[in-house]
């Protein structure tokens, strides 16, 4: 082992001679050898032949975060977690490995230590499991990255491991507007009958997506043309309508003659092996497909360049799915299951036998097993996929992000991913998989969003109403009001499941969403500019309390977000349930709309309320000296005007807020192209001095100012930006 | 249909002819037959050829309660639910069905309703799942009994139709004390050691399980000897330590030539039989196996007497398993699925054929159209077991209970049942089945509670840590805490689980554990008397706090329950919380005992509050002018001393409270052999007047009365029951 120190507050453990993942961007200058090795803090660690366990203790008041998209509660204590990328769609609570591979934890107590283990194989956490006061985290390999981080607060300690790994992925500002998916909508007639019954019921939308079935036999890189004929008129019709079409693209490339996809990967070689070096096989939606091995970067060019196939029909964006890799079986196993079935004919099988079934059926589909017989290459060597399987999914989305930049360099697609490993959210988003219509589902939802901001993970959200199972009116309305200011906001559901667009179901349930999206449209000037400035800055856009307020009862708390600098959500998330209890940590001012009436303001207390709210109410709090900026709901972002904008603040004395804009599709704000204004409003004996200054060029020319002071006396102006006067 | 009046607030409509289910008790000529037919209450029914549908509209306000064990809210608008008993381990949000069949519901708003549909095959519920405002009920056949009841509140509606029903099952005393399980703890040395290790621990308990494996080849009513030699021996051993030994019991008898049950059930054509007139045959765990029809009284009279077999050993109680009866794969299904693999052999599935494949294997087990091929004998009739499916278990669980009684006449048995039918809480108790280790299933199991009350189910409860997965110290911890007072506390896990033992973790959680199986010994006497009060009185023992207060918060709690008449439950049960908000519909006295500190009481006033609970911690709050009986704990029931009792009460101005006792094993309460006593204090002045009667032969010598004021002033008295003063 060697150590290395990157700055006073980060040192870097080297155990062998890891395997390159990238998933860090920092320069290698920057890393000074240590003549004398440190010692590990918090960890004892252990050799074992072919792995190293890492041991500590936790004291009672410990808190460890982290982990990224894992179920349970955001604090991991008492958790067992596997890092190995899993395609399971049954998120119950026992289930420890889920898409990811999110190798950071944020160990926070009286002190704040973080570590991250840079290792793309299998990594296992026992986080007080089975000792309530022991972590245990073993690592299978020798040669792996680990890094300390040591700072201040959880928060500086967080930035420190954001900072290492550079600035996020940026989406195209429509992005955050609202999505509508499913699994599937199968023709451009469909697409067209979704989008025509979002405008006729005023559902404000910017996206439709294709899942597997418009492709030609689920070939990657092909439309058919049965069901979406001329697919480049199709994709401009729709966009003239204001909606973006985005396809889905598969890890898998389906085995068939003459397909060119098929023909080049072939080839050239660039498919993972089996150990007679011949293209893997295994079976996924196409029948028989080989995986491109992404970790060859000949490979990631090639098929990130294939993207252009779909944006020379238009496409602006791309969601890569069944990339951990999802198998649902080898030929292997599948003989396997076979024979094990034909030597059970006319037997009446004892326990034992007909155990072994159900493991040789249920083996059949992404057994670690297989993962061992796959290889990938690296610098020239044959590898087992096995040991770097947590890339997998992250390399196939590093190849579309850079495919998609040499083939527009200036233009920001929506890219997101279900696999994913750390380093991944420079690339793209990810959304959280294949969850259900369960009510539980949403605290789930809320638990990552901050556990995922932790690792990088920026553009991020789940499928809203659930995926697998069928939801009913009540849960994608809350669902829909606790997603509120996720990042990607897409409404997503399975095969054979009832349908949950959101005029689905009754008139009620409609007007009721068309509120709850109208909501989340005005609020996407602040959305976008705080999703901006946390991006740019490494900093979270997702917060515990905790974070923020250091108070005993903000710790505890996981079921209520900061979001951004000025927001607070305490969604409701329990069926048939009216209302929920709500820490305040500080006076804020609550804003509740509901269909049909005026907006409510109130000024709540510091302390504990129960906040009752009907399923037609949608609440968010507005934090102390915070404002928020707000623009008028459009049919989609496009069509938004964000030259008049409303700022709704809570004033005490003084607050701030910079608001961050700009062109919101180009790469400009690489280089600092960045729009927006300053705002500041200070109230001085009962009289509210209000300062804006523009900066760069600025969109915006007028401000409506909502501002309420702590007694709750609500006064408006309008505001002149750029005669800086109030008109 | 006719209808008939069964006095004034009962109605009955009967359509067709139905099948006589036995599920309700009262006499014959109570029905009065209407010459003119009512109007069903609250439904319109329409006719289609094979079925009936009911179909009702709700108001904003209303709540739909009942509908016994199924998952989702206390509340079940915006429910899917299938009446249809099936064997299912995974106890998702979205399942439709588990092992019961409990078709009442009450409808409850600015009236109440309540409804019972005594029909043993499929019925479909729709409580605003399609349309939220909308209840429909699809009756799978043309003949049944539909039961209106209506009364002037809830509670009330519910005692209408709990009287139909008849007093319900009485377990002996010690079957309210700790109980231990396992699948499996699978040799006496195994059990012996389990025993010793409480005992060393200092844990009370008073049973320990016996699953299949006890069993010679899963054969019910044998003992394997290897495992268990001499057993008779080894009940008498472990029933001097104090501890009684519970072995399991399953629907199917193994085929096997020369095993008496098989033997004797063929001969006289005493199993179900297929479309051919054999025996049907289905596997679970032994294999191939026959299920006695239990439709025919002869067969339930024959498989009764069988429990002497165990009963000959000491055995003093059982639990019927696998009585959907569960079916792992029939021998059509099997060729079924052999023959879809055989013909995939070196295919490239197609998507179609891929999910054909898991189709195929998913229908292996308890499938429907299994069901329908299998025919049971009603008065000399075959008919399918599907139109009658939901009354297996209820019949099998009725055969142990007659044959038990008879075997016995004057003894209680420790009995309970995994699938039940409305009635069966007559015969037997019931477990929510195979649960898991989830956080998420605790406040399942709190809502199960009432609504299996309300269908006349008593002596009920979860396995306690749950039944599949991995366990952790904390969630056994606070489970257990949850289930301080559920009638029947037993701590279950499946095979390949980790131990869950109240001991298997490190020594503060023994502690921790030591300290809440204290505290429920300590409840045995308020447990068993409010258990029995509300059994034979036809009440409820978990009631809704909105049974007992009128304000609004108290009409939406559900995770909160009253127990008996005295006591409020509000048990933490998120992941890693120190505490939780409690509703207080009126000032009351919280109780908190803690490891290594004196309880500490504290009158909490009416609003919400945040309270703080540690994992060390355990909670409960006494209402105003209520009054508990507690005793001090012992290792197990037998050795609990019921002569000195403690009175916990919290006085305002007068409480009341009878206490009631029995011998505790007898069925003597029958003819109301009952004692205990009376107990009422009275404030008057600053000075508690206290007057404590006694009610037959009354243990009770001592009393030690710990009285709090609404000041929270906390006052000790001794108090000499014979001689009737305080010394």
């Amino acid at each position: 082992m060697k150590t290395y120190s990157l700055n006073s507050q980060v040192q870097l453990f080297r155990f062998g001679n890891p395997v390159r993942t990238d998933s860090l961007s920092y320069p290698e200058e920057a890393m000074e050898l240590q003549p004398e090795p440190f010692k590990i803090p918090f960890f004892n660690e252990s050799f074992e032949e072919k792995s190293v366990t890492l041991k500590g203790r936790l004291k009672k008041t410990d808190k460890v975060l982290g982990l990224g998209e894992s179920v349970g509660s955001v604090n991991k204590r008492g958790r067992w977690i596997e890092s190995y990328a899993t395609d399971d769609p049954i998120h119950t609570p026992d289930k420890s490995s889920l898409y990811g591979a999110h190798n950071y934890l944020f160990i926070t107590g009286d002190e704040h230590h973080g570590f991250y283990i840079d290792f793309p194989g299998k990594v296992i956490y026992d986080i007080g499991y089975h000792h309530p006061d022991e972590i245990e985290i073993k690592i299978e390999g020798l040669d792996f990255d680990l890094y300390h981080f040591k700072h201040d607060s959880l928060k500086n300690t967080i930035k420190l491991f954001r900072m290492l790994q550079g600035e996020g992925y940026v989406p195209p500002k429509w992005a955050f507007g609202n999505q509508q998916s499913r699994w599937s909508y199968e023709t451009a007639d469909i697409v067209k009958e979704v989008a025509d019954t979002m405008r006729k019921k005023g559902l404000p939308c910017d996206a439709i997506y294709l899942d597997i079935d418009y492709m030609e036999d689920y070939k990657n890189f092909t439309v058919d043309e049965t069901r979406f004929p001329d697919f480049g008129t199709f994709v401009d019709e729709m966009k003239n309508d204001g909606f973006r079409l985005i396809p889905i693209i598969d890890a898998g490339v389906k085995v068939e003659k003459n397909y060119q996809v098929y023909e080049e990967g072939v080839n050239n070689h660039y498919f993972c092996k089996n150990e007679k070096n011949e293209p893997f096989l295994a079976a996924v939606w196409p029948g028989w497909v080989h995986f491109p091995d992404f970790q060859i970067p000949e490979v990631r060019k090639w098929f990130g360049h294939k993207y252009e196939v779909l944006t020379d029909f238009g496409i602006e964006g791309f969601w890569n799915d069944m990339n951990e890799p999802a198998i649902f079986y080898t030929e292997e196993k599948m003989k396997e299951f076979i024979d094990k079935v034909k030597s059970l004919e006319g037997k009446n099988l004892n326990l034992q036998e007909y155990f072994e079934l159900n493991r040789c059926y249920e083996a059949l589909a992404g057994d670690e097993k297989d993962y061992k017989n796959m290889f990938q290459k690296i610098d020239g060597q044959m590898i087992s996929h096995h040991q770097i399987h947590n890339l997998y999914g992250y390399n196939m989305t590093r190849a579309a992000a850079e495919g998609l930049r040499e083939l527009a360099p200036n233009k920001r697609h929506l890219l997101f991913s279900r696999s994913s490993y750390t380093g991944m959210g420079r690339y793209a988003g990810l959304w959280t998989g294949d969850n259900h219509s369960w009510w539980e589902h949403i605290p789930l939802m809320l638990k990552m969003m901050p556990a995922l901001n932790m690792g990088g993970f920026m553009y991020i959200g789940a499928d809203i109403g659930g995926f697998g199972g069928d939801t009913n009116a009540a849960l994608l309305i809350r669902w829909s009001q606790a997603s509120l200011l996720t990042p990607l906001y897409r409404n997503h559901s399975a095969k054979y499941t009832r349908s949950q667009e959101p005029y689905a179901f009754d008139e009620k349930t409609t007007d009721t969403m068309r509120k709850v999206l109208e909501l989340r449209y005005s609020l996407i000037p602040y959305i976008y500019s705080e999703y901006m400035k946390a991006t740019l800055n490494q900093d979270l856009y997702f917060k515990l309390l905790s974070f923020e307020y250091e108070d005993d009862h903000s710790k505890e708390i996981e079921d209520q977000l900061l979001v951004g600098e000025s927001i607070m959500i305490a969604p409701v998330y329990e069926e048939n349930a009216k209302g929920r209890y709500v820490w305040v940590p500080e006076e804020m001012l609550l804003w509740k709309t509901v269909i049909n009436h005026q907006d409510e303001f109130q000024v709540v207390s510091k302390g504990h309320h129960y906040m009752h709210l009907e399923m037609e109410e949608t609440s968010l709090f507005v934090r102390k000296n915070k404002m928020i900026i707000l623009a008028e709901p459009a049919q989609n972002v496009d069509s938004m005007d964000f030259t008049a904008l409303t700022v709704l603040a809570f004033v005490e004395d003084t607050a701030t807020y910079y608001y961050y804009d700009d062109d919101g599709e180009s790469m400009n704000y690489k280089t600092n192209k960045a729009n927006g204004m300053m705002v500041k409003i200070t109230l001085i004996k009962d009289q509210y001095e209000i300062d804006v200054s523009q900066i760069g060029e600025s969109k915006v020319h007028r401000l409506n100012l909502m501002i309420a002071n702590v007694k709750g006396e609500l006064v408006e102006y309008s505001y002149d930006v750029k005669n800086q006067q109030l008109i």
